[in-house]
């Protein structure tokens, strides 16, 4: 199903920028919690977007829409190397994307305490 | 609304272990894919939830469920640092969490070329 995150995403793997524009409101609040950067408003979203550098690629692992929020879960390759990133959205009354908080998670060595798990 | 999610983090904050059993699936899947870590089945979450060490709560932030697919961002407190954690769910047909993947993203700073970003 083409849902709002669906073509966000799209949008943004196309490097289709007016695709992207027609997804967001006009003053969208793009937040990042992790550096706490903030861009504000669609063109300062697209900046972000087009100027992160590298050969980078999205492939949605997860996507799900509920009321006015929205979240999905991607993987982000860039170079050969995979990461995840998760995104939460709020929507608008008409069901664009005002709000969005990424995240991106790095790897982390398990703590001893936690040797009965096993690993994958 | 008493979501599954709902019930799953009250169940976790309350360290209400039989309410936890209550809404996974007997041979749930835990995994942090951060350090490939991974808990199978009720009891094994069980006990991976009640010997995570330390004073902490959690909060909840978002919640969605859309489907058999479900979504948290949370936010975890422990000796008055804070920090957010995402977690997806997959349910089964009745609805329970059959699997769940949490993602416990740290802070950063923010790269050189995204100065023009403001901070929050």
């Amino acid at each position: 199903m083409d849902t709002i995150v669906r073509r966000y995403w799209k949008a943004i793997e196309e490097r289709d920028w007016d695709a992207l524009r027609a997804v967001v409101t006009d003053d969208v609040v793009y937040e990042l919690p992790q550096s706490r950067e903030r861009a504000r408003g669609r063109e300062e979203l697209v900046r972000f977007a087009a100027g992160y550098p590298g050969d980078w690629h999205v492939a949605i692992e997860r996507s799900l829409v509920d009321g006015d929020q929205a979240a999905s879960w991607i993987t982000f390759t860039l170079d050969g190397a995979v990461a995840p990133g998760l995104t939460f959205f709020l929507l608008d009354g008409a069901g664009l994307i005002r709000q969005i908080t990424d995240f991106w998670p790095e790897e982390f060595e398990p703590p001893a305490e936690r040797a009965h798990l096993s690993r994958y």
